[in-house]
């Protein structure tokens, strides 16, 4: 496994391979790796000739107060990961390398990007955005995976790929989650055993709601209204949103017809969490 | 020549290319092309193993009530131009190709974007750093070739596409003006002969501009306030911005000391033009 920090060395190895006719297949993370991460690199190690992953927290897609100085970092045990697992480049810019003297471009989606995290985290999918076209403009892969816990991010990377006629195919793969059903998260990290405990509401919330359509509550209101009062009803818990929508759009449904998102973002301590299930009237679900 | 519309194919067709190492050369247009774009092609011609021109008019860098109805076209003499330059691809996407239903994403530069034709045309470089983002995308160029007289676009674009890391240099070439010192323009098209005539004033002015600074007036103020007296002088000219801006930041300077750019847009009948001129202090001046 090689470590490349500098832009310009990345991008010629990138062109280099696909001159060579390989097949990129690119992972993007913030560092803190997990299993989830783990799960998307497999995958691509798995589906293409040449695996990269980039290690970069970005600062641009943290709003002010939120924990861009915190966020947790473990270069040595991420770069153990990778390794693991079969990387054959390990990308790791700096932030002046990524955002020098001067720079004033953002990319931005509207629409998809209004509710959910974009309500909450203003300018948050503006940074997002912004560096994974620099990202996928410099590592020029075939095909970036993403987890679906970040199911708005995936919906919003893949419509801007798409607007923007990026050469690459967009994969969302299932949230990963510990024995207990908790979503696996860098953010994990910052919860004390009490609220680690608590933090179970999500997912025990999320599997609530898909009983509640097995049963054959289909409106969004009433799903919404007691999944709220299932996480408030736990120690410390306080949410931030907790919303159904098409599973596409990410607009509000009312009733649930084809595929809808559930989706919940609920504080707890330090820790903003979020988690999603798809709901499917008739019975059927995915991405659990 | 071959004529390509199909996006998805225009951009096999460029990777392709750039798997068997050959270097792209770039321009993109919206048509109706005259001897400024045959410079940019011929340039590029020479200068790459294959020339890929695009022809689109782009509806989202006009304004309401700006001119993207009226903007003329002739599909026929621009593709005999194509050829004769010896272009080997043209590219000519529809606009629901390059806008399909759902479209929701932007890119934006801030800072350079915001005095010049970007305060007179509101959202017009979101629309263009948007459309030469895909542009590049799908045609993957090493080198884009873009005119001088549109200045502030062409450093908006190299802006754009170093913040992005698009791996495309962004070349700019020298304004080709009509015997007289009139710039090329397809906007040119609108004029009756009189405004023809009246149109003479931008160049004049310029090279007005350019004396004062060789005779040693160098406040911007000065030379912005003599050069709106001269264009107000002649018949029908209205003026839409007259400024002295520091040429690589194009922010306003009070004095030039190093390269400064004089841009003016002016309004005749129609049309609204728009030219310029490098000033330096020290008798030297460029771009002309």
């Amino acid at each position: 496994m090689e470590i490349i920090s500098d832009i310009k060395e990345m991008q010629k190895r990138s062109y280099g391979l696909r001159e060579k006719g390989h097949r990129i297949g690119f992972v993007p993370t913030m560092g803190f790796l997990h299993r989830g991460h783990s799960s998307l690199m497999e995958k691509a190690r798995e589906e293409n000739d040449a695996l990269v992953v980039s290690i970069f927290v970005n600062p641009t897609q943290f709003g002010p107060g939120e924990d861009y100085e915190a966020y947790p970092r473990d270069v040595e045990k991420d770069q153990a990961l990778c390794q693991k697992v079969g990387t054959d480049l390990l990308f790791s810019p700096s932030p002046s390398g990524m955002y020098p003297s001067g720079f004033g471009t953002a990319v931005s989606v509207s629409g998809i990007t209004e509710g959910l995290c974009g309500a909450s985290r203003p300018g948050h999918f503006d940074g997002v955005c912004t560096v994974v076209a620099k990202l996928l403009n410099i590592v020029c892969p075939h095909r970036a995976y993403f987890g679906l816990k970040d199911y708005q991010q995936f919906q919003v990377v893949r419509r801007m790929a798409r607007d923007l006629d990026i050469d690459t195919e967009i994969v969302g793969l299932p949230t990963v989650r510990e024995p207990d059903g908790l979503a696996m998260s860098s953010r994990n990290a910052y919860l004390t055993p009490g609220e680690r405990k608590a933090a179970l509401t999500l997912f025990q919330a999320l599997q609530w709601a898909r009983k509640m359509v097995e049963g054959g509550i289909l409106e969004a209101g009433t799903i919404e209204e007691r999944v709220r009062e299932m996480i408030l009803s736990t120690n410390g818990a306080s949410i931030d949103y907790v919303s159904v929508v098409d599973a596409e759009e990410l607009s509000p449904v009312k009733i649930i017809r084809d595929r809808a998102l559930l989706a919940l973002a609920v504080r707890l301590g330090k820790a903003r969490l979020i988690d999603n299930i798809i709901l499917e009237a008739g019975n059927r679900q995915s991405n659990g």
